[in-house]
């Protein structure tokens, strides 16, 4: 650290967390170089983040646009190329969806700083990723405000924790009955109330299936026991997670809802950044931290999530790759806000689990559940979702 | 630390934190033993104390009760002969006012592990026993729950914090009017809603002196300038105090009021210890954590303790002495609630400032200001207080 810059591959670029990781770089250009950038189908941005930050590789998953992005200099290389780069100091995996597993493992296998903010990596194949990473002595270090907030409660701390407790905002249907649920659109559920993110994850925290994969994230991230693994919902999203230890004290860590706070956190890890664009709490304008229990019958995908976490295997990997597929089918109109479970659900259920599964075994059963979720729909069980 | 046994010295022993601290004790066993015992007036619970602890060492305040106690097989000892002796690994300064300021001073001197409960020696002769503590390499650990939670909060981080918040629960007397504070009895500010405390620290915390006090302390504590910490009112007493750091985040501390915990870690530090005495917080009780402002007009101790602190010297001695006189007088009836605040402000106002002032000026500036305070109430200015 000290006062070498830091070069930086940042992959899903152009979405939520991509953006407000290179607002962070653009804050402090003394600390944090762009040496890669990726990103899927937003060429335009792409083209004007290259322009800016002049890095030394791209990728783009469309070959069209690979080509026309060609004309600069630099040089176009896939995913695993750029993140396993000898160049590269730390990589900010903020990819959507599994996109993200592959890029990963090649990080910590290179024994890289990853900085992780996609969720499906560690809950897809947390058990290779954190071996690898254990192997190659490589640094996983989260994004999500949840386990960054948990990570710095654990900081400095010499004795593993007794619990952690993930805050949850709740997402727009907090207090819903399923009746109600039932009548929610795509536009309705695409509107979170604190946090601003990325439309796979703005659905998946309107169902709670979001706090699921952090559960499961922690699980892996932690070396948690699931049953040592609370989930509070917390509407107001000031308090990011807290850890409880073996003397019975608790550690929170607050701040407004704003990513670029645990993004930079990663990025400047062990240190701390002075950045202006970050804001402080205004505790003149702060009166009330509620919390209460999650409602796990009207949001069933929670529930799913941490019994598919507990029992391993293949089953998380089935259970990212139909709700995947489960979130396509509503925001195209396909299906309900409530079949959204049920296709995780059922799927789940007819799945064979392979314990222990290689990364090939992993990719079969992500593959065999998202033709399993299309079939619920569009097969012989279309609209026979009970 | 380790499988070694502590030597612990308990000075205060009978109070509300000495009994406690021989409570978590109780608990550990195999972790601390008591090599010496101090108390006040308490004659009988004291020789409870030593019948079951057996130390080394003891003192009492009253001649003929140590000539009584003398017959057990221990040393009778002053304070700071306790307070410093070779056999003692770490000294818990829980006595009341300004008790502990001589035996806190010697501790410092001899380098030893200081448990500070006892708020006056810090905010009296902060200068003098900081600079002890460097120059002896002296630990204060500070058993007060806030001042706890700032540590608790730092501990790991490895820049200094950009702003200290101290919650306080408001005491009895939250949301009272000028008028209604008037009125009201010694019974009534003896009943604290949410701590269970000596006499002295309760009036202390329905007036708000007492957190005027920790923030002086704060200040010597943590090296934190007064402009950055920050008082706010959590009348549910579960947030113990906050720490803001550069980049915006906040790490809170939180557990059940129960100084229990405060004492233990002080005492394990720097491990954590399991202890089945400590409650655990139960979020399915927990509902609702409320911040708000202190009114600095009806509670003007918390203004006047910020002050003394802010202009330093003799001031912050004088602010004790004043507040330890109005308190007495308080409880026996002979002036006011309101009267308190307004007693300190007066023995403030008339007192010829020493800056940087050596222990023999920080105790003619108590005596000073006892006998001012004194005589604003029973001379001349006999219930002429404004």
């Amino acid at each position: 650290m000290g006062n070498t810059v830091k070069q930086l591959a940042v992959l899903g670029s152009t979405g939520s967390i991509g953006q407000q990781t290179l607002e962070v770089v653009r804050a402090l250009p003394h600390k944090f170089h762009i040496i890669g950038l990726a990103a899927g189908g937003n060429t335009d941005l792409l083209a004007k983040q290259i322009n800016e930050f002049k890095p030394r590789f791209v990728y783009h998953q469309n070959r069209e646009s690979q080509a026309h992005l060609a004309n600069a200099e630099y040089e176009l290389l896939p995913l695993e190329e750029i993140a396993s780069h000898p160049q590269v100091d730390a990589v900010v995996i903020a990819t959507s969806g599994k996109t993200g597993l592959s890029p990963t493992l090649a990080a910590v296998k290179a024994g890289k700083k990853i900085c992780l903010a996609n969720k499906e990596p560690l809950v897809m194949a947390g058990e290779i990723i954190t071996s690898e990473a254990r192997l190659n002595a490589a640094q996983i270090l989260p994004i999500d405000s949840e386990h960054s907030a948990i990570w710095q409660c654990l900081e400095g701390e010499t004795q593993p924790a007794t619990r952690l407790i993930l805050t949850a905002s709740g997402g727009p249907f907090r207090g819903y009955s399923p009746t109600q649920l039932d009548e929610v659109t795509a536009k309705q559920a695409l509107k979170h109330p604190s946090w601003q993110m990325g439309t796979k994850v703005t659905i998946d925290s309107a169902t709670l299936m979001n706090k699921g994969l952090e559960v499961i994230e922690a699980y892996w991230l932690f070396d948690m026991p699931f049953e040592n693994i609370k989930v509070l919902i917390h509407p107001q999203s000031i308090v990011h997670s807290m850890v409880e230890f073996i003397d019975g004290s608790i550690k929170a860590q607050l701040s407004y809802p704003d990513m670029r706070l645990p993004i930079q956190y990663a990025l400047s890890y062990p240190e701390r950044l002075p950045n202006p664009q970050l804001p402080r709490l205004n505790w003149d304008n702060i009166s009330n931290l509620t919390f209460e229990q999650p409602d796990l019958d009207t949001f069933p995908c929670l529930r799913l999530a941490i019994e598919a976490g507990m029992k391993g295997g293949t089953y998380p990997a089935v259970l990212c790759a139909a709700d995947e597929v489960a979130i396509d089918l509503f925001l195209s109109g396909r299906i309900k806000f409530a079949d959204i479970a049920k296709v995780v659900e059922q799927t789940l259920e007819q799945h064979q689990v392979t314990g222990h599964p290689t990364l090939e075994e992993i990719m079969t059963a992500d593959a065999w559940a998202r033709e399993k979720a299309l079939q619920l729909i569009t097969g012989d069980n279309l609209c026979g979702l009970p």
